[in-house]
């Protein structure tokens, strides 16, 4: 697997994939703890996965080991292991398509290779290709931050030519752009996307409290959701929440009645004092038998790189089995993504979905 | 339908049955607001349901049409209509048979007809009998106060003499009593119970957060539950609140693997402040990948009756469709009670059951 | 008393001193509820309050009595009398100086006549140093929106020039800028400011429970504080609320000994649900003895603009009583302000000083 | 000082001693964190304070080292120590005179020796005497759980006989009680009660917060305050509340002018789950200007016995200083209990007090 972005949630992946595959790792996987619902799927379990080139646009990662640049500034997730990791992946330099806005320029340090000339960038994409295709990546992840939307498809597009699937964990469209899907198709690849949902985050609390008070027939008169947090993503969410509070707003609209009686705020603010921890509040007024009002406040918090972590271990194998299986273009897993092409499903269905695609590979 | 106790509960079914009744609130029932999910179930629809007789231990409610009764003290369930209502029953006396316990002395007034010698309690099971019969009641409500043990009992065994069905809506085993369960299959009659659940309230929230935890694989490490009120039921529950606890606590290790790790309070406190105002507090902490830490404190504000209202409105019209398909005994309705006979249901499937019923009567 | 703008806090105001003068309504007043702490202060009662003359951009205010504009869009306060109010005071055009943000161009329809070129803004200022010259103003009260730097320093020397006292009630540097404050030593009069805190608000809260840790001798290890509102002022405060959390800051750091260790956003979230209501979240995490942990979380759920009517109160008639008493320059009301000349004083010392004041001009 | 009780405060204050007693914890305490107003207080240091004996009816406490019996079962405390202490004191029996309550037969080991017959009261006494006398006992503080009537006045008359000061944490009635506190002045001995206040717990926070409300003029519509622990203390607080709920009430109602829209339950409940962590939910609902709800909602989490500790800390040491002083009788520290003699002072004029005995004796 192929990496785009070496922030917080690589490291939790990382550091989760290294300390699953050790022995007492595999244990605690197996006994179905710690997030891990699959410890085998399509045929994989968490040891097969090996990290085969990672990208970043940072100073501080860029020529280093991928098991040291997770711990380098302004990285936030805990540290696992006392020593860095050893995987043998050297970080290489990604181009800052995007730019860095304003109130990110004093958290990261764009290294001068980061900021290739518009004539040079033809050149930067082969090099990207040639490292996905080299280093045989089966399977290449976008962790960028929100807001990239140039340098999402400037990927999309390498793995598509360098031979690897794609998951799109970020609200910028891919799987909802009909050019690349068109692409990933036509080299029978296959596209996950967009927008990962958290393995346990607001949005899911959310869905689940206000479907409940529907199917027992009270009416929604106004909720709210606002989430805050600490590390890099949520300075720059709270400037490029756009896209976000689109996808999240489909998100919930998808089982609400009245979406317009629910506003989201992505970002309610970047407070330094909470890292990598991510608080959600939810706040959820409806109206029962006689009109009698029924009120919901609840706090979530959730180690926010963690929650990505938990869904791209699975997504990472299953698109994995999907190349296996020859299968092409976008790959319907509506459940793990706020902004998938198809309806979302709920989690029976889901959870029907990925033993599919088990069976499948396994048969 | 018939009413044993005439308190909160009751105050909230008869005032929205009026309610609902009335053109504007038939318009508000079929527009599916307000808790109600089945404008017309079984072939009946609220307007259908008639108060045919009622029964009750207090000297102020005794003798009183049950539309004046809903009213008196200490019920707390809010005046939706200013006049007293005319529903043309008269409150019966019932048998004080649990005692009243101390610590309601200063709440409940028993009346002395309520507190028959031992000899005359058969006289007065047939007097009861009688009024259950002569009013051609088909279904026979039990909204007595939690731990009113021998009371249920008491009614239970007069609705199976006097051709009633029963629903159960406390803790006090009858469905789980073999003998009364016979009884009903023996007289041809509906059975259900025990123990209603509410419409929306901190039981099917807990159940719903610890079954979305354990879904997406995360472990629950500990959890509580602590309700708060303010009306007649939970000082009574305070002091008896094990067969409620027992009950509650069955609620939820249906779906929980570690019950263990959580702990259940159903009052925590009579708080007079409250009213009929019930307050939930849950806390749950699990966690996931690479053990980090998730963690939700949540707090649920309710009308307690209203809640308890808008599911018996279901009961009664499927107790109804059920005597019209001529079914006994027990009925499988495990969706709507916290100790039903057989496992519980999920939403979905409990919605499935009750559509089936729908369309059979409705053949 | 004059007002420069006529937003959710003058509608408040207008309608709490109308309330506040009717007979029933000074005996509410009397009885030392409803938040107001002296029905009397520096001799003059809530009824002896009239509004002389008011400003503001919107076109659906300006042309309109005072008590008819208090209730025209965007305005969400609550509507506390059936009709409109006749105040006889119309609503003057304000200069929209420091443009209307992008943000608010749905939200606010500035009227042409506030679009002054700079060559008009001369007579402009004549204009506005006559109407509250000639309405005979003693005090004008600034309840622009935050961010209104030029309006607010425009309107503090129209009152300097025109004779009154000004309560500046925004973040705006007014007795904070050495110059305006000059000038209202030189005119003879009281100029009262910066930033008006709320009666009943985040800070006030913040600041007490953070002193309570610190005088009982715990540690505070990390804390936040994020306020949510719905009404146009917390959609402006999203994007310009650098001098709002500069100011909130302050408020806090003067009783802390860790202010780097505190987060505050002034707001979080522009959630439309909300209308004039206000949400704060605070968490406060310390540590005591042998370093155990202490986790306070706290919601707190306010009238927006019902906090600032029932702290203007008293500082008019303190104005007023400071032109009785021949103050001028700056009056020292530190409690009031959350970025006041001098240090903040706590709540005895604050109330000494009003006692003060009240009894100066009694005598 | 002695100990009569060697619970989980007991716990808390001998660890907290011993590692304040440290160089690197007298650091520590010197820099004014981790809960510890005064490294020096009435010329006494921390680590002046010694154990002298101590006191249980456990039988798998008696006959222990101090340092031991701290970490036996049923004691939640967390142990900051790897090894057990060494005290050099032996835990002494006690006689269980108050009973223990059944719900507390399963945690509670009474020892053979500690039911001593009527008959052998006597000399039971003259023996607590004895061990107070010999040891030197300057000061027994009175740890035992809520309740303890009898034994509360069995050990306050022991410490009289035996020349030991005082202090009373629990709500039985020492201080007011007028023949102990005649016997006290008589023996020219201290006495300190009843009813330690927290260091930093509900009542605190609630009675700040709903004084800040009074202040700021907002009227107080209803308030509740519920308590929830897993420690022995909280199961015994459920079923004996009585006592504490009064004295809670009262350390409220001094500040509140309508004490009965206020609801306080001392132990909603005793779960497991939480260990010697207790948690504490607030609720206020005030009304300000023109009517307008203002609402309050708090959760408070500690660590219950530590917040014990550090306030006892203090009165051990004034205790001393009162000895060294000559006082005798009630020592008027009513900031520190719950239910003093004289009128709660504030937080100012408490420090004041402690002040004036720093310097007196310091003199």
């Amino acid at each position: 697997v192929g990496i785009v972005g070496v922030g917080n949630n690589t490291s939790a992946l990382v550091q989760g994939v290294y300390r699953y595959s050790q022995p007492e790792g595999i244990n605690i996987a197996t006994e179905r703890q710690e997030g891990i619902l699959f410890p085998k799927l399509c045929n994989y379990e968490i040891k097969d996965i090996t990290f085969s080139v990672a990208f970043d646009v940072d100073s501080r990662k860029i020529g280093r080991d991928l098991g040291t640049a997770i711990y380098s500034e302004p990285n936030k997730y805990p540290r696992i292991f006392e020593e860095d990791l050893k995987t043998g992946t050297i970080v290489q330099p990604a181009p800052a398509l995007d730019g860095v806005p304003e109130f990110l320029e004093d958290i990261v340090e764009v290294d001068q290779v980061s900021k290739p000339s518009s004539e040079e960038l033809d050149s930067y994409f082969d090099f990207c290709v040639e490292k996905i295709h080299l280093s045989k990546t089966d399977v290449l992840v976008n962790f960028l931050p929100s807001g990239s939307h140039k340098a999402t498809q400037f990927f999309a597009r390498a793995a598509a030519k360098g031979h690897a699937a794609f998951i799109n964990c970020i609200p910028s469209p891919v799987v909802n752009s009909p050019e690349i899907l068109e692409l990933f198709e036509k080299e029978n690849l296959p596209l996950l996307g967009d927008d990962l949902e958290s393995q346990f985050g607001s949005s899911l609390i959310h869905r689940t409290l206000l479907q409940t008070l529907e199917t027992r027939g009270l009416e929604i008169m106004r909720s709210y959701q606002v989430n805050l947090g600490g590390n890099a993503d949520f300075k720059n969410l709270q400037f490029r929440s756009d896209a976000k509070q689109q996808s999240k707003k489909k998100a919930i609209s998808t089982i609400s009645s009245t979406p317009d009686r629910i506003n989201i705020v992505p970002s309610g603010g970047f407070l330094p004092v909470l890292g990598d921890n991510k608080i959600g509040y939810l706040m959820i007024e409806g109206r029962g038998w006689l009109g009698m009002p029924v009120n919901i406040d609840l706090k979530l918090s959730v180690q926010d790189s963690s929650n990505a972590a938990g869904v791209v271990i699975d997504l990472i194998r299953i698109a994995k089995g999907a190349i296996d299986q020859g299968l092409s273009g976008y790959v319907s897993l509506s459940y793990y993504f706020k902004n998938p092409l198809d309806r979302k499903l709920d989690t029976d269905e889901a959870i029907e979905v990925i033993r599919s695609f088990n069976s499948d590979t396994s048969a």
